[in-house]
């Protein structure tokens, strides 16, 4: 990869806070430090300032400050939440409570957002009290490995999946994680070599940083990569990430090796589509729209987020159980809440086969048969059950859809959903134009899916 | 299951070879047998008279007479095969080559048809030296176990399957085999015994008759019904049987049991439908319909069907993956050969997703990229391959099927078959009225596709 590392410097001096900037950030973390350990005195208790902006990992103009508040292992949770609560109450600001776990406060503290999280003081490969007490040692163990040029790797190798839209462990992203980042950088050296080889990978890949699996059999974890966190031997750090995003991310490899160019660290801001080029893509394709639209209920990311994608993908095997040819679909959560389908054809077929029970529950046959006695084909008897042909009769993909969601519980819908779901909107086509401006970004996304690397 | 033995009484009467028939017919076997073995002087060979007409367990009007020429096992196969056929040869009569694992003799000769099968001699649970040697060793058990009362119910239950279409162990069918029917019988007794029990199977059902596995694991055959011969402990004798026939079995019992009536044995024929019935049938149902219709080639049954199964599978395999809605198909071999398509709709989406090479295989990938510069979506990663969408240009199922055909060889169509599609028609709706009354049967019996018992 000639030409690799002078892109990576130039991009580096582009992405990376200016040292004033973080020396500033530092101080102002460390200094809340101080003061919430005062508040705590007696407690036995540790604050630690974490995360990527404490081992200047972190990207320019990203100003959130982790404080770890870390108590003996001996407090209860409710303990804890609480002498935290209240120390961090005494600094002035508009502490917010957030729940992950347990409950944590945030705040905007002049330039920076912060977070006080309460935990418990854990040891390398002990045993957890709460998913947070790990935090702490991330960082010391990172702190003393990343060496000054793997700090600005991980900045780079964030940019870079950034830009590609495959960065951050959230549910809606499932990708890589800033942790993980920082491991892989740690075992591949530097970016460099970890482009060459995961342009090379083939999942399953294992990781072992530690060698924990070295003289023993590695550890089942059914996940393109497993990366054992070198302090938890029994975590994989990328049990989040895809099977797609994985392979997007060695394909995004190949093509940087293929092609060294800043361009995959900035894209030009795709300008808002008209809604005239929605409205004549959406129509060019020939085929079916459909859109759910619904309010978007007060949920946090991490909820609303695998309801949509659960509720698109009942609604989907269920049209297409019907006989609906459905083509792809997709979900968002904009300001409204959407599911797109888009179908064949704005009917389904004629005939539909349906499926009775099993050969072998007899009395639920007879029951089957009597009910079908006016099939179009059947009862017949295919493989251990019994079904017949029916003649559809409503075979209106729009009006199918709205039948389904009259009993949206029923479909297995997400349980926060089933309520907003009874007052969706369905619009088939050019009644797709009406939309939001943000539904249409989102329609546009739809049309235009494309890994700009390929 | 009160008035059974009422009705089984009936219907053997019905279904039963008359006394003197069936005395003529061992008698005429045994001649034939006594002329062979005096023609093979000095071989050491024993002629047997087997199947069901020996046993007994024979319907009505089934004249085949089997009679196999057992050898020493230190002969060759070339060598049984010629003096068998010498020997044979010698009887007046048009003698016909046929071909099953090794070359055998038919000849018509007066009401019967006698099969002369030359064999090697074998001990129970020995070494095969040809797939037909077992036959002589069924007979042997067959004969000595089998009371009067069996072999009447063997005949009952030929009967019932046959009327229900499971009946044989031909390829086309996937049945029932006149052996597996006696078995059955002495195993579970009586037929009355066999449908209570068999009403109530659930797959997988393993019989070991002579208890071969009662002190050690029963083998594991993979199929809904394991039935171990009892002078082969390593066969399954319904290793043919499919599952949806077992159950169609299992179904029929419970249907009997619930019912009894001679209906089960007899069956009205049904009267060939007038085309103007076919025509109203198939417009009715809304969808589209395409026959492939071509020239029936000079094969038998056994290489015929599997060849067709393989061919209607592939296409319907190709159309699917091509976007096109199957509602169901079947195949045939009337007059001519023919394979049906019912499809949602005589056209398929606008679009289609396009299946690229998996990520790890870069230079494939970067092909498949620029060959597709134009796609409507894509390229795209998805799982661990590329993807793209692309616009349809032939949306016409008859079209593309066509297309389909120039290239048959590639489509995995059995061997035989490649050549006569090449010349086949393509039949598309109304068009199908056109086809020959032979085929208009087939179709027939795919519109009225019913188990009559459910």
């Amino acid at each position: 990869m000639k030409g690799a590392e002078k892109i990576f410097a130039e991009v580096a001096l582009e992405i990376s806070p200016m040292p004033a900037e973080a020396k500033r950030e530092k101080e102002f973390a460390l200094e809340i430090c101080r003061i919430l350990e005062k508040n705590l005195k007696g407690e036995g208790v540790e604050c630690a300032f974490v995360g990527s902006a404490a081992r200047d990992t972190g990207l320019k103009g990203d100003n959130d400050l982790d404080l770890f508040v870390q108590f003996p292992r001996d407090k209860s949770e409710d303990y804890i939440v609480k002498k935290t609560f209240e120390a961090a109450r005494k600094i002035p600001g508009e502490w917010v409570t957030h729940y992950a776990e347990h409950p944590y406060l945030q705040a905007q503290l002049g330039a920076f957002k912060v977070e006080v999280i309460p935990c418990f003081r854990m040891a390398a490969n002990g045993e957890l009290k709460s998913a947070v007490d790990r935090s702490p040692l991330h960082m010391a163990y990172l702190q003393e490995k990343l060496t000054p040029p793997q700090r600005r790797d991980v900045r780079l190798l964030k940019k870079l999946l950034k830009t590609a839209g495959i960065y951050g462990a959230e549910i809606s992203i499932e990708g890589f994680s800033g942790l993980l980042c920082e491991y892989l950088i740690l075992n591949y050296r530097n970016l460099e070599t970890l482009i060459e080889s995961a342009a090379k990978w083939k999942a399953p890949v294992f990781v072992d940083l530690e060698g924990f699996y070295i003289d023993s059999t590695q550890p089942e974890f059914d996940a393109p990569l497993v990366l054992i966190d070198a302090i938890d031997k029994k975590r994989n750090v990328a049990a989040v990430l895809s099977e797609t995003n994985f392979h997007k991310f060695v394909s995004l490899c190949q093509a940087f090796r293929r092609r060294q160019s800043r361009d995959f660290f900035f894209r030009p801001a795709t300008k808002a589509p008209s809604r005239n080029e929605v409205a004549k893509k959406l129509k060019a394709r020939g085929t079916h729209f459909l859109l759910l639209s619904f309010g978007k209920p007060e949920l946090v990311e991490d909820i609303l987020v695998p309801q949509l994608r659960k509720t698109a993908s009942a609604i989907t095997r269920e049209m297409r159980a019907a006989g609906f040819g459905v083509v792809d679909y997709a979900y968002y959560a904009a300001n409204n809440c959407g599911v797109l389908l888009e179908l064949a054809s704005s009917q389904r077929p004629s005939v539909e086969l349906v499926q009775g029970p099993p050969v072998r529950e007899e009395a639920a046959c007879v029951n089957f048969s009597k009910a079908h006695s006016a099939a179009l084909r059947g009862p017949f008897v295919k493989g251990d059950r019994i079904f017949v042909e029916e003649r559809v009769t409503e075979r209106s993909a729009k009006k199918f859809l709205s039948g389904l969601l009259k009993d949206a519980r029923a479909l297995g819908v997400g349980a926060n959903l089933s309520a907003p779901l009874k007052g969706a909107a369905v619009l088939e086509d050019a009644e797709l134009n009406s939309v939001s401006d943000d539904e249409a970004a989102e329609l546009w996304k739809y049309l235009s899916a494309r890994d700009y690397w390929l």
